[in-house]
């Protein structure tokens, strides 16, 4: 099965995340606005247990951490994708690492994590540059606290469901 | 905000469910194929957590039990829904019956509880009957061990994100 590790930012964020995404992202219906800190994997079901476990320690060794976003940015030219950039605290950059390393979860491709809110992909060059003008022109401040993150697994369809909650500093 | 809890079946029930959801129900992208063991509730922000202890409790004090599907069903003439039946163990009838008993999440209307995973709604009779029929042919049997609940809220576009993952048993 194919697994994923997120955090949903509160819905205040999601729902202003969504009134983008129901426009300008194919995604928009398989899982809601959220922050990805380790990539989808490949894992035998029966190993699930075992990530649960390593999860519940990475989330007892982590502090609750600021989300702060304070503007959009975007992934072009490398993909037409438009996002609120998640400022690099250095407790979610230190939550990615360990996701990373706690066995059995495979490791990801060495690019560097660069957290974020996706709210428009897959735009053609002309969609992009057009939905990019006219939404930097408004304002996207937003601070809250991150408390827990979620462990999801991928269905056929492509959506996404929860397996299991971590609550950060508690596991 | 409003809250409600369900229970996510497998993946391989989930695949099953969103193949007939696809097509016939409206609600196929605001949430994973689902068991409501509460029904929506509207609750302020800040008593969640007291519902997240409450709720824990309640994890806590109810033992893993079978979810069991051996046939479709329909809640025609009172809406046509076409759903999986649940089996009604008593235990799933317990945990229901304790969460409405959870201070302070609102207690439901006397209704009888009938488990189930929807499939099918908001069809037109004729849809309906033809659906129902049709698909009755098929053989709907499932048996699995339920270890974990999940407490969710409502975004403004109707769809539904996780708060919290109960782990049964365990809390």
């Amino acid at each position: 099965m194919k697994y994923g590790v997120a955090i949903f930012p509160s819905k205040k964020i999601q729902d202003v995340a969504n009134s983008y995404r129901k426009r300008y992202d194919p995604h928009y219906a398989l899982i809601p606005p959220h922050i990805t800190i380790k990539e989808a994997f490949e894992l035998q079901e029966e190993d699930i247990e075992e990530v649960v476990k390593q999860l519940s320690e990475v989330a007892k060794n982590t502090k609750p951490f600021s989300l702060m976003i304070h503007k959009l940015s975007t992934f072009s030219p490398v993909t037409n994708t438009i996002y609120m950039k998640v400022e690099q605290v250095e407790e979610l950059m230190n939550l990615h690492e360990r996701l990373n390393k706690a066995d059995p979860i495979p490791e990801e491709d060495s690019f560097s994590f660069v957290p974020h809110i996706t709210i428009a992909q897959k735009l053609s060059d002309d969609e992009h540059s057009d939905v990019y003008g006219s939404l930097q022109m408004q304002g996207f401040e937003f601070e809250e606290t991150v408390t827990r993150f979620q462990l999801l697994y991928q269905l056929e369809n492509g959506s996404w469901t929860v397996f299991e909650t971590f609550r950060i500093g508690e596991g």
